[in-house]
């Protein structure tokens, strides 16, 4: 199975900027820059502008990475519990993903995820469980060569 | 720097669904779900409805990977060639995501770049020198532990 990304850039690193588009359509030519990245907040200059200058929708490639990661991880959490014979309801996570300068080369260098569960009849035993594998197993957490943290509360 | 994301995930792996939001609101409570993910293509399933049923924007992981490197590849590439002397003027970048099913469980197995650049006065080597310079360093190429390949074209 193929999943695919398009991408378009203009110009150099700092004062050049990008378009980033998915099959899906979800993202449909979504600005990105250096700036929004490594600079200031959420996809947007210190002026409120995105990397194109417009009052856009930008977004930072860091934080797609924590979405996937954080997707997956509840996906398969959910299917960790159905093992266990428990049904969850709902599952909350947050990812936050750190992105450290050193010698001029950025990493991502941590990823924290913390999850609150509401899963009828579940024991914190047998959701710490599912969760510890999931964090573990998830086909993000494979993929990703960085360190995952988390913070794990079952609701009662 | 910390970039974040949420998810809601609600019931099991196989007739569940979940939403994924970013901080800079590129994703907005953005469907994902088990049957738009693995088993039909565009985060749509065969009626043409997303994983809740609705008629909604659906992703997957899997593309928001593939942007992520693509972005991340592209915007390397115009440093790259601009320590090289060189500026850019346009690059496109298609970033293709495998993702193969092994003994029930799903890796992201390869990743495909396809580069299509337009840079005055470079030549087919500094182009060449600098793509797989950023094939190999930029942050999302060592984040990722999966195969990377790259097919590049320089517009004359």
């Amino acid at each position: 199975m193929n999943r695919k990304a398009s991408v378009v850039w203009r110009g150099n690193l700092r004062d050049g900027a990008g378009t980033l588009s998915t099959e899906s359509g979800v993202l449909r030519d979504t600005d990105y820059s250096f700036r929004a990245r490594f600079e200031k907040g959420n996809g947007k200059d210190g002026n409120g502008k995105d990397g194109n200058g417009k009052d856009g929708n930008g977004t930072n490639l860091e934080e797609l990475i924590a979405a996937s990661l954080g997707g997956c991880f509840s996906m398969t959490l959910s299917d960790e519990l159905e093992r266990a014979g428990l049904h969850p309801e709902r599952i909350e996570t947050t990812a936050i993903a750190r992105l450290e300068e050193s010698k001029g080369s950025w990493t991502l260098t941590r990823i924290e995820l913390e999850v609150r569960a509401k899963i009828p009849n579940a024991n914190q035993n047998h959701f710490i469980d599912a969760a510890l594998a999931a964090k573990t197993n998830s086909p993000m957490a494979r993929l990703l060569n960085t360190n995952i943290s988390m913070i794990a509360h079952l609701d009662t």
